[in-house]
């Protein structure tokens, strides 16, 4: 079953420029959106993810969302279809091969999306979902002000992406930004990508609970989530905050190689474990005034991103309006 | 004292397109140059820097490898000047301030080299050394072939530069591609940059030769070089082939981590410590399939430079050639 929500008060005019219907695909739900070009959600349904069943059936459900989507009466000023994935993807090929939807492998989900009725005759365009949030970041969030910046999720995972001279920046595939996935401590454990020291095995919410629980820390309740980690931070507790400090020192490591590496003006934190605010954000700063070393690095600022749990469509719409905005700039 | 050398033979016809003058401008020598836009060096002098004397006396000596350079009757068909320079640089500003030149601080090059009477009223464009190399590397060497590729220089130190979807990228202030200076051991020993376990400490030829010596390694003779390490490394010497090994591994989540970032098919590696051949070459490439682990980074070639001891000056050319590329596709 769906969801629907609109926000009837921001209905553009009929002279408008036009919508952009947008899908945020991942493993517990798919989401659909109406954007308008402010950034504005202006309609939105939902159903869950049947991520154990077949491709087909999986695809049914993106199509049902594009059912009820089109079925609004705003459909008609939509003028692309911006589909944010959960990855990898491979943006070349239009395919998406998402961890936690096992029978989606290099899934052709551009063409699929794009041969529903509604669809059909639009520009459909694909990218991550940390690319996407990337771009609703850079187009209407805290990365505005920045022609370099480097966006971060911080939750379960650590997912990123990157603006370079203004633009997104995608990479051949579309998998740029992959910041979880680099070695920060080459001689460290076992990541289950196959590499070791990743960022994410060491700094992501559920890499700091785990820490957390293994060095002594006991939760007043049940909860053992990164959530309670942060409010026994805040209080005081010397082990929750000895794990968030090595969560913070480990993004620092991996916040400071982007910047020396592609020159990065901000690094931009969204996602659950961001929510913990001071006790993330203070020690993150001060480890990259270690870390972030060379003159031209230095001078980072960090912030916490700016959209909520809209980000997802708004991401997949701002990556269409990016594509557009491309094509009309080339031709 | 200056030494000149001319290849008389690749001199172009009269109606071939301009030349570029390049400058290679480094702690030991400062070196100038005639590049045909095919990338061949057709002439060449140098001097040596004075690099502890004050600013106008390294200034000075430019301004006579400027003067030598423009008696040549080739000069009249030079249409810009490109400058490498030891870094750090800021090619937003025009400066450099490089570490072996130590008067040189924020020094104003790009107005000062275009001050010269000779070059007034040519575009003058400015990059950081390894930022040329790459640009050599692109235009005219093994990096040819790729859209997307890092360009190494293993040496003394380590530097790197990024092609990015057919591009050099240069990042804001010329510095993107500081490989040496991202950390890959969080926990790792202080760098003198001010960070730590940075790759520069554990994968430089300094590195390898210092790590071998302190192991046990003896030479035969007197020389403890890298080089000396990689020729007993090549006869079976187990402790030079462990320090080759550690620095390849270095390397390997160096290059990793760029591939997992920015996406890149190509890994183009130069300087002294890349002839070392196989036993670098091998320990990296197995290395690089522990680190480079995702399947969008899984692929990457890695590959020895072309451009041998002119890459300098014909990375200098190259820079301007892309900026007057650049110009002309924008204009």
């Amino acid at each position: 079953m769906s969801s629907a929500r609109t926000a009837g008060q921001a209905a553009p005019g009929t002279d408008a420029p036009g919508l952009v219907a947008a899908l945020d695909i991942g493993g517990t739900k798919i989401a659909g959106g109406l954007v308008d070009p402010f950034g504005r959600l202006l309609h939105q349904v939902q159903r869950p993810t049947p991520a154990r069943e077949d491709a087909g059936t999986v695809l049914g459900a993106v199509h049902r969302v594009l059912d009820e989507l089109s079925a609004h009466p705003l459909w008609g000023g939509v003028r692309s279809l911006g589909i944010g994935s959960a990855g990898p993807v491979d943006t070349s090929a239009g395919t998406v091969s998402p961890v936690n939807i096992a029978a989606w492998r290099g899934f052709p989900i551009v063409a699929e999306a794009g041969a529903h009725p509604a669809v059909r005759g639009l520009p459909v365009v694909l990218g991550g979902d940390a690319v996407a949030m990337t771009a609703a970041e850079h187009r209407y969030g805290a990365a505005r002000p920045y022609a370099d910046a480097l966006c971060l999720v911080v939750s379960t995972g650590v997912g990123a992406g990157l603006v370079l001279g203004g633009s997104v920046h995608h990479g051949r595939t579309g998998n740029a930004g992959h910041l979880g996935h680099i070695s920060v401590d080459l001689d460290g454990d076992p990541c289950p990508c196959g590499s070791r020291g990743c960022l994410e095995i060491l700094a992501s919410g559920t890499a700091i609970a785990a820490r957390a629980v293994r060095d002594g820390w006991r939760p007043t309740g049940t909860d053992t989530s990164a959530s309670a980690v942060a409010e026994a931070a805040r209080a005081g507790d010397p082990i929750a905050l000895a794990s968030f400090d090595r969560a913070a020192r480990a993004l620092a490591a991996g916040i400071a190689a982007t910047a020396t590496l592609v020159e990065i003006e901000a690094a931009v934190i969204g996602g659950g474990v961001a929510r913990a605010g001071d006790v993330l954000f203070d020690p993150l700063r001060r480890h990259l005034h270690t870390y972030a070393a060379l003159p031209f690095a230095a001078g980072l600022t960090v912030l916490p991103a700016h959209l909520g749990t809209d980000a997802g469509l708004v991401g997949a719409a701002a990556l269409a309006l990016d594509e557009l905005s491309g094509r009309e700039g080339a031709g």
